[in-house]
């Protein structure tokens, strides 16, 4: 259990890390100074978890009541202000970054919503709130639509990754591969969605 | 007693679809995928609900809590997905809807506000918080300038509606009338003034 | 302590005033009728502290609780709407309102964290959030990027303000002059930082 528990916050500050790498490097990429990277770092590392945890009543949140997720999205962000265009150069490191993010905080987010007793609905709605409130956050800071709305397997991916964690639950299976495969379930989806072109159906109604 | 608090909860539940509703045609118009529909209904839907709780330490809030608010808020979704031009030809039911919803939450929002103990000024306020914030979020979401600042009457009507309930409650009034009341006058200033092109003052100093 | 907390308050009040104010001249600006001028200079001044205070687990937060937030907030909101012009004339008011309530919530709010038993990194952090966050919100209702991405030494003197109460706190020294330092540092960093257009490094790889 308390491996578990260990095992469950190592994915939550590996999510915190690949969040806040992608928001600073959204921000390098806007031009903008060490301080701005380091806030879209922040905003998009910790906004997620912070969701979750005012709306479980959990505060104050993990994200200011234990000094690694600050740390941890601060070193995000000095990452992306110091190497942004190498990581640039290795493809498209923030969609990369945002689709691992997302499946390892709708993962997480899904886990705590459980173990505070939300039945399994809801604990499917925070776990894909987690995973998209920190780069929503991110993306309208600079003025841009939430790439959630935008792209077609992106809230879906999320809820794939949630899903799996419910179902292994109230299957009694262990938690621990169960959230990795939910994950990886979350991670593959929505990359394969964005690499064969996939989209979710359209209103009949809707022109274009 | 009971009866009463189902009737709040009926209330409620039809604010979130008919806010649900406004998300989900907005969606839609905007061209966005079946996960895009759900996603800003949800928002729409919930965003207020969720913002009144949080502020008032009720949490998990009740759109968590009851797996009934985010069925409803999917099926307002779901509803605008499949029929969304046929209620667009009724008229202009983005407007319509969010009126409505506008009355329902600023008088839930403002009752449960009074429930908790808080004095007239502050119930007033969270009761338009309510009201406000779920189309305030799904305007930001799709970077619009939310209708709350865009509009004359708005907030204004959004007031009007609580202050029926508090004032109902400051004189011991009975509270199903006053609540039903509450939305009705929401509802009718909020439309008169778009229909008759009524506007708050400008400062005096404004040029346009 | 009767006399400090009351002096606390004092601060507070007076950052709810003038970012208040800064909001409610914004609005002025764009044209915004009384409602939409009132609204926003009421999301520029309790927005930081409702944040501050859900994160905090403060429910409800003193913005809501305390019925002199609004009354302070919406006489902010009536002096921009009265006399925004006259207040235009004397300079640049939003920029020095808001560098002057940036510094007070900075003060605040890292003052509330250490007494909520927050330690010193998490204080910091609550600081910065109360300080930015009320502005954020001013800037995104009217479709901008907020002030605290595109300018240079903005969250930095938060920070410094923060900065200054969680030494003192640490170092035992009185915590009256500690906040008044504090919030005179990071009004001071913040304007200086504009009038001599002091900028924070931008990433070596950044083009402009």
């Amino acid at each position: 259990m308390t491996d578990l528990s260990a095992f469950l916050v190592g994915l939550d500050l590996l999510g915190t890390f690949v969040f806040g790498l992608s928001g600073g490097l959204l921000a390098v990429r806007r031009g903008l100074d060490l301080v701005g990277v380091l806030a879209l770092a922040t905003a998009a590392a910790l906004a997620g978890g912070m969701l979750r945890d005012v709306l479980l009543g959990a505060t104050p949140p993990a994200a200011l009541a234990q000094g690694r997720y600050l740390l941890t999205a601060f070193a995000a962000g000095m990452t992306a202000f110091l190497a942004g265009p190498l990581i640039d150069r290795l493809g498209k490191p923030v969609l990369v970054l945002d689709a691992l993010g997302l499946g390892l905080f709708a993962v997480t987010g899904c886990r705590k919503a459980l173990e505070h007793g939300l039945d399994p609905i809801a604990a499917l709605l925070l776990g894909v709130l987690t995973a998209v409130g920190g780069g929503a956050l991110r993306d309208l800071l600079v003025a841009e639509v939430p790439r959630v709305l935008r792209e077609e397997i992106y809230a879906l991916a999320a809820l794939l990754g949630a899903a799996v964690v419910v179902g292994a639950d109230a299957l009694a299976l262990p938690l621990g591969p169960a959230a990795l495969l939910g994950v990886l379930a979350a991670f593959t989806l929505r990359l394969l969605s964005v690499a064969r072109g996939w989209s979710a159906p359209r209103s009949p109604w809707s022109r274009r």
